[in-house]
């Protein structure tokens, strides 16, 4: 059996994932990662290691045209080799806003509804190593500060799904695109991992390969950072009430104010994605402010409002 | 009053630091950073907000020769001109290892004692906003962990006496220089701040413009996420004991083995200055292996020794 397989099955029975008699969405982009996590998968399979229902999605961001659907059919080639099912999905074209967050939003949801009808227990993705140090710098980069720099697990709720990611913790990029080489099946460079346009790939072409001349085990150095910050407090966990006492955050220190403002908010949003330094000290004004009624705005039409001496999050998209 | 000297003053107050009858060490390197604090204290004085004694302390790093010493008499002059006492010291030849490590602790010893001499309170640097960050960036590519990665704080303890940074939480490289300017006094580009041999000097010059072009604030936003992060667990005060129970150790999970072995060097240590995860995890070995009285090295001629069931931690320059 190759190491990569038997490093995933290991992983698998870590997470404590189903061995047989589920169906699972591995979502396909044609990329190294989720070619060698669909391979394995299907090894682990003949090996009768896993007898599960396995759905291979892939989702078209239209990026490149022609290239972005010749992705497409190289993912239905290849599940087809495979002996696997292909579900297809598409980009509506993007209106306005960050394309990248956009393209993801997007891309979930697709996977979301995939899983639900096909009664999946989960959506597998091949995030690896690399994604985990990518994500933990763009983070930084943007400033998510303390909590927003927490690290992406290895199982998480994903809507009415769950969301796992059995490569995370143990493969690098270079380790799937080995094994689809030993395997002797090709992959494709896919549109997102190429376009300019998103910070992911100038992190990974620019800003990676500078910090390799200073250390050359900054990927893992970085992912293993991201896990232990993440794991540092165990408060990140507790839950948050709906409304926040204005007079009560007031008597806060501005970390201890910071915490509980990101804790909240991801408690109530469901995430921090995309909430910087400065959404979070937009709401500090906020609440300094004599004025009742003002608003302060978050990603994702999202609000911060102030009524009673009393914080409310909203969501303009969702309250009428 | 420039607003420089005004923001100076306020973080004084903040400091809770004295106005009067102490002596106070300024390090001054010739560059804009120290230059300014030193210029922005006498000016105070001339104001009678403060009536300290100050003593400008010069390192000669003896990195560029001529270039090196004639910073020194930079900074003589620039003393005798702010009518300020002057001391100097010198760099002996550095024997090995790393050295900007051995530059650096052979600066603070000497500043140290000049502290000691003159029977000052304190030692202030010119440590800014940018230092901050670049230090950030620094234990960050290192790979320091997540009690590595705590920020510079403006008041600590310097062996027998205390090291100020009065800079630290407001001025950014560029108000330092601006205030020089504006007060029509020169400053050096100073010797350790071109040595190309430095990572830190690498760091400003390569990794934090490439950064800037994600996030112009980047500075402000390293700085403000070392804060953070600081602040973020207040069991990193927690001290200590001097043996460490192996059978204890090997309950703990990773993150929290990790974050106790940090908390224990650094308590009993004194810092966590050039410990990475590489040395964690060469105790982490240390703990798991059957053998007893093995060891495992720490930067600066300390060792972790596994004897009777317990880890110590010893200095071989110190113990015998």
């Amino acid at each position: 059996m190759h190491k990569f397989v038997r490093n995933l099955i290991t992983e698998w029975r870590k997470l404590e994932l189903p061995f047989s008699g589920e169906t699972l969405v591995v979502a396909v982009s044609g990329g190294a990662d989720s070619v060698s996590l669909l391979l394995a998968l299907t090894d682990l399979q003949k090996r009768k290691k896993l007898d599960l229902r396995l759905v291979a999605a892939h989702f078209d961001h239209r990026l490149r045209g022609n290239e972005s659907s010749a992705d497409g059919a190289f993912v239905e080639d290849l599940a087809q080799h495979l002996s696997v099912e292909y579900v297809r999905g598409q980009m509506p074209r993007p209106d306005r806003g960050n394309l990248e967050e956009f393209a993801r939003h997007e891309r979930y949801a697709f996977l979301e509804q995939t899983a639900a009808g096909s009664g999946a227990f989960a959506v597998a993705t091949g995030h690896t190593v690399n994604d985990q140090a990518e994500t933990f710098l763009m983070n930084l980069i943007r400033g998510s500060g303390s909590r927003g720099l927490s690290a992406m697990i290895p199982d998480r709720k994903l809507g009415s799904t769950r969301l796992i990611r059995p490569l995370l913790s143990w493969a690098k990029r270079e380790d799937t695109e080995e094994f689809c080489r030993d395997a002797g099946i090709e992959f494709r460079e896919d549109a997102m991992n190429q376009d300019p346009r998103f910070t992911r790939v100038r992190i990974r072409k620019e800003v990676i390969p500078l910090l390799e001349e200073f250390n050359p085990k900054i990927v893992q150095t970085l992912a293993a950072t991201a896990r232990l910050l993440d794991q540092r407090c165990d408060n990140d966990a507790a839950d948050f009430p709906e409304l926040l006492v204005v007079a009560e955050l007031k008597q806060l220190s501005k970390p201890e104010l910071y915490q509980t403002l990101r804790g909240w908010i991801g408690s109530r949003r469901g995430s921090l994605r995309s909430v910087d330094l400065k959404h979070i000290e937009g709401i500090e004004q906020l609440i300094s402010s004599r004025k009742s009624g003002r608003e302060s705005e978050l990603p994702g039409g999202w609000r911060v409002v102030k009524q009673g001496g009393k914080l409310r999050l909203r969501n303009i998209m969702v309250d009428k």
